[in-house]
């Protein structure tokens, strides 16, 4: 009993393992390209699922594809999409640009599980065809671009959005808990004019506010799919209608609002728009990494450093030094920036480099894309719950550190000029004194006047 | 006759020669940073002088500056936007990161320049003080930031988006001269199957389009202020509803519609909006590579290169060459996008680093956002007229290449399945034969099926 | 009968499966970040492995070990080497940024194997405790930086500069076999004067000669060991020597000559090194690129490309155009090279962000790098084997487009001076005529004198 | 009387302003290139020169070249090299990607001015023309290249490296001057074990040791010249061992070691030796964006910071908080690290996009290259005269920071285990009592045992 059968392509016959679905083109596939560790992202393979079961309801509807091997398309397609099938797309992420190879491989895997489902002989091609069948209408230069779009999409809506909804309200919370806490403000990380900590966290929630509709103002342009631009954009061998009905069908399946791109020569030969999006996704990791970066600054110590914060303590942070915490969120978080402002680089050089009908950088973009989502997903949600919740206030620290500060004499200023408040700022950082003892002993204002002007909590807001 | 006159600040007096209007702190910036040969951009000086009159105006309003020294400052304003003050900002990019020094310069010499239009001595600060005064109700960390963006939206507005419009129309009419040539596609750099030029060009536009409402989508962010945050975001020595007013001064100064930030704290701490801004100019970067790229490929020759466009000739190509010309606008064009590229990881890295209430890299933000985007216009403009306009297809080589190529056999597989129309490919490839020697002698179809089903004419478009 | 057991920290106890060697630390760490899919990068686990025999035999030698817990963690320490435990490293790079929870993992794993070899009870510490005897003389601080650089190294010296030099021998016999085809050259995709495909070729294996020396020149600086500086770079509780003995047994056991660094603060808190080398590697990607580009345009066709190259057919490459065959090496190596540009921004990034005694991106550099090294090396080797090896030169159409070019004309230049041969050369251009018909019938040379001028064999040397 | 004349070319005639030296191909390219304001850099100018004068004189030495005209050309390009006819050289950055007409402008340049010196006509190109005699032997293709590389040499052996040393010198200066003050470490940015400020000056110090080491590692690669490869690389007209003597003079000519690259093919259609030594620049940025980050948080406060450095008081810090002072220095030496970030990628980039025998980013590589080079030099001497050299301890703060600390438990742990150290340690923080308190009172030790081994001036080294 053979455990290998054997399947072919227009290159000849080639033996595939016994129990695996996939056919010739991604067995070889598999001999051509033994670099990396990197596989096809899960995203984007379950993605080849949606775009298969649409472009067969879509055939199907428009009287191309007999309904027998529609209908057991469709339900090999559904595995896929439920990730079922997992195991048996196996290739690389370094293989050809344009990703042929993977779509490919979803139509072999596809055409092998319904042909047993429709119990013919797989590596047949028998009843249901990988090209014929699987793939009509389409060209991999449409539908792995088609993939790539709803994988970035779903994975935007469904993971990496809520995880910053979560962390913008940890930090909205945490503003709203510290409206009263005055703290000193610095500026050029020197000593300047108080604000409030709440204040301070609410710059950070703006951030991810902002962050949140910057990637939402993107994808509009991600949602519009390839789909029907078949080869090079023409949308040759696809009949009249397909772009737009297999457009309305990925919608359906997935319930995202996708629609179908208004140029394909466009939408094959450049990928901007994932170029965009990620310059969303960028400027969200350079507003994560500042807020990371802040926060464990401000809890820095706990004897001789800033001491503002206290971080949750989840785990011990030396090997050799006895007791120390680190601010070890802080630092996933911010690698993970750095991990997205490299993929930005990536995915702009990969975007600039199409040639004529097609960019072929296709799945080294949709790898640095959905990694980043991910990362930035699964580190938003990580920093989240075992940090930004945990923290607290050292408001001993915090008061103590308001009141030795030279910077409230700034509230003088519109009273005794810049140049006399100065004068006093600088005798009191010389001699080590107050500002008091300069301001009053100066004779620039009497003790009551300093006591009326220099109120911490009435330097916090204009007026 | 002193050829210098003395200036104050609160480190003492310096000499500054005594037909500059600066003061003593721009005078001291220049001896203590001497570091490159970037000044401080053009558009940020002017628009200081927006935000100084605008800011004159909100304190005469709100009765807080007197109205002949408010008058003063605001002709003196005046004369800084006009740019009749430009050699009287004589500061490097490379000084503090808050960009202190450009606004007390911009203070200084709208102060000595109004003392000279009151009649009083310069460097005396009376009566118009460069502190008390011209920076009323202001701080150089909210100041700065909102010149960035002012001076950003304005040569967005009036210099980049103009350009790229210029761009697209003229890619937009070459693809309507275009739309009835067929000519071969090309994916992977190899022969694919057929489209128009117009369709290909019809990409372009496409990509063009798209940049121009990218940009367009982030501009309202970048139009929201930081002004009215003043030192660390609070508004302290502001008075309540400047911040609002001065927005609305600005906006009418410049005739574009900017806004009060919704969060100072965001505003003075981080950037986010510069970066995300910039990713877009990014993408449009990412897109011009891509279309200049294609056009010098698509123009290479004029004897063995692809040959398709006869690009514009305007200077000699060679110095050792007789005769030769080259595609030296796609140059120009992709070294500018290339330029972009770089700009765009200074700006997020420049992003990313804000401490606390401060992001310290305002200049070298400013300084690259605003190269960008004069480049990119620029080049825009250069590349629109003196290449797209003047390409000329060149149908003969663009026939020739249509009529040899062998994936006009696609057109075949839908009658004669994948696999069969493979053999014919690749059989014409080895024997050197043609599609029709070997689908007709091959018996796969008739001579009249042949002539019926490989017509490039219909293998543009989808049915 | 438990599936756990109970492993403590100075957090306390926590469960862990029973079959697993890692202790409370690693157990925490898992539970803490859930962050992407990507793992600590087994050369680095296998270097732990390296660092940790190497300190038990250093502290044997040093009389502070005892030499039954010594032997058994070098045992368990040579296992985790060879690969024997990797299934015991689960944690994934986005943790502290220090790498402490990866070096306790070591330490857990070793000290749980150890005592299992000696018969204690997993989980109890004794008689093998992971502190106070596999990290004895040591701190993560010290020895994670340590694991980099040893990981960087082994991968460089035993995976990628043997690919490099396979390559560079692959491209230096095509450059030998072809070195008598002349060709048409291009400058600026434009015409040229002619060149030999061998002297063509011979660039490549130039820059790839070029790319081997550039890391061999940085490989010094990145044997250079952290070791010994313990937890600041001071050294505390490590004996004297420690450092430099550890080095020899490290360069002992991998058979490289590893040094200790200098400066351990300096060695600590940057890692310039990894930042430099990955500079060469990065430079080497840029010489890929170039290289792989300009492959798959010289086999661009085949009927309407440049056509010079006839590259290896592996696999069908379109899913809907029958026949077609595409570069797809050269797509995947492109694809490598383009992440490596992104990685190298990653590195750079990280490597500027240590704060004080430590910089706290060491998992994210380590993957980064590694991940260059892994990706460059496989896909140097796969474009060796599936595509360098097996071009052919495609000698009619190369013989053909150089008897067209007009840039043959660059030989007359210095007997008849260049204005009169630019003449020649854009008459011919604009009347599709031939450089010959031009140049005698002009009157500018005799047929004979062209003849003896004009000779492309003549043209591809000096003199 | 005119105040232009007629230069002309193969295109035709253009008027020149009468008093510039250049021709017909610079007063083409200014009209063609109006993009942006940045002019080819000096550097490379004055390199022109350098080029110009060593080509003649080889040509002489050859007995191509006429001694009359070679010896007028080589007093041009003589003046040239000093910088005298820099007004004459106004083309700029974003033009043709080969420097063509760069090297036209001085073919140019120096044919009118020996022309003039010889009492021709200017424009006549006679008796010494342009392409024939000042380009003699030439081609831009290696000659731009060429000049690159000289510019690129020179400003790093004449100003970088220089500039470097200052600051190393300056370093280590302090941390020799330091080496008794004992302070609290910092990992993670929380306190750490001790460590004297001089040690962590002394890292930094090697840094600045290292990264001269690096930058020079590069040098011979990028004294390789290009010169002598002319069109393509083959070195067609220009006579067999041009190439070499070429090199000798250019040496001669700067008294720095030049040679001619092994390979003229890999000279000018890649330029992987600019990436490279950028690479070590690159990473000389990363270095100095630590050393002024940690210099601005060791300084920062006056009171409500770190404390640990006072640093120089230069200028005024605020235009509303009377009396703050900046770490401007580090805010501008971190701002061009940023931009030298920003460069590296652009190199990259642009390294990478070389197609055939050229690579046509030559203009945008030079401008990024040199622009490092200066800004980094530039800034490393601000850095070094107006803040390194002055910085102070504050022993005071050092001193009650130190003994604060909870980390000196770290001492004990060698004596009493790891996990009781830990306990220590955390009881003392969670109680905010001392050590001793905790050790002593807890019973792990006596007060005389605490006193022997927790001492602060024995954690600093092994043993």
């Amino acid at each position: 009993m053979s455990r290998t059968r054997i399947e072919t392509d227009t290159f000849g016959p080639i033996d595939v393992e016994a129990d695996k679905y996939w056919g010739a083109q991604a067995q070889r596939s598999l001999g051509n390209f033994k670099i990396g560790w990197e596989k096809q992202p899960l995203p984007v393979v379950h993605a080849l699922g949606v775009v298969k079961r649409a472009a067969a309801e879509t055939n199907m509807e428009l009287g191309r594809l007999d309904p027998t091997i529609g209908a057991a398309i469709i339900r090999a397609a559904q595995e896929v999409i439920e990730g079922k099938l997992d195991p048996h797309f196996p290739l690389a992420v370094w293989q050809t640009g344009s990703g042929t190879q993977s779509n490919m491989n979803a139509n072999e895997v596809i055409s092998n599980r319904a042909i047993e489902m429709l119990g013919g002989e797989m590596g047949s091609k028998k009843p249901v065809h990988p090209n014929d069948h699987v793939n009509m209408s389409q060209s991999s230069n449409d539908t792995y671009p088609t993939a790539m779009h709803v994988a970035a999409a779903v994975e935007i809506a469904h993971r990496l959005l809520p995880a910053l909804a979560k962390l913008r309200d940890a930090l909205a919370a945490k503003s709203e808990e510290w409206k009263s806490v005055i703290k000193i403000g610095r500026t050029h990380t020197q000593d300047a004019t108080p604000l409030t900590l709440g204040q301070e966290f609410s710059g950070y929630t703006q951030q991810v506010t902002n962050g949140i509709a910057r990637i939402e103002q993107t994808l509009p342009a991600l949602m519009e799919l390839a789909q029907g631009g078949t080869a090079v954009g023409t949308g040759l061998n696809a009949p009249i209608g397909f772009a737009e009905k297999v457009a309305e069908r990925i919608a359906a399946i997935t319930g995202l609002p996708f629609t179908t791109a208004p140029n394909k020569f466009e939408a094959l030969a450049a990928h901007d728009a994932m170029v965009f999006s990620h310059g969303a996704i960028n400027t969200v990791a350079v507003s994560l990494f500042k807020i990371a970066n802040d926060i464990r600054l401000l809890g820095s110590g706990p004897r001789s450093g800033l001491g503002e914060l206290a971080l949750p303590e989840n785990e011990p942070g030396s090997s050799i030094m006895p007791g120390k915490v680190n601010p070890t969120q802080c630092e996933a978080l911010t690698q993970v920036c750095v991990q997205v402002f490299g993929n930005n680089a990536a995915l702009s050089f990969a975007g600039s480099q199409g040639h004529f009908e097609l960019n072929v950088y296709n799945p080294v973009m949709a790898y640095n894309f959905l990694q980043s989502v991910r990362l930035l997903a699964d580190a938003a949600v990580s920093f989240t719950d075992n940090c930004v919740v945990g923290i607290e206030a050292r408001e001993d620290n915090i008061k103590a550190a308001l009141e030795r500060s030279l910077m409230l004499v700034t509230a003088l200023a519109p009273k005794i000029g810049y140049d006399n408040a100065a004068k006093i700022a600088k005798t009191a950082h010389k001699n080590g004194t107050t500002l008091r003892e300069e301001a009053v002993g100066g004779g620039y204002v009497t003790n009551e006047e300093f006591d009326a002007v220099v109120r911490p909590e009435k330097m916090i807001s204009p007026g």
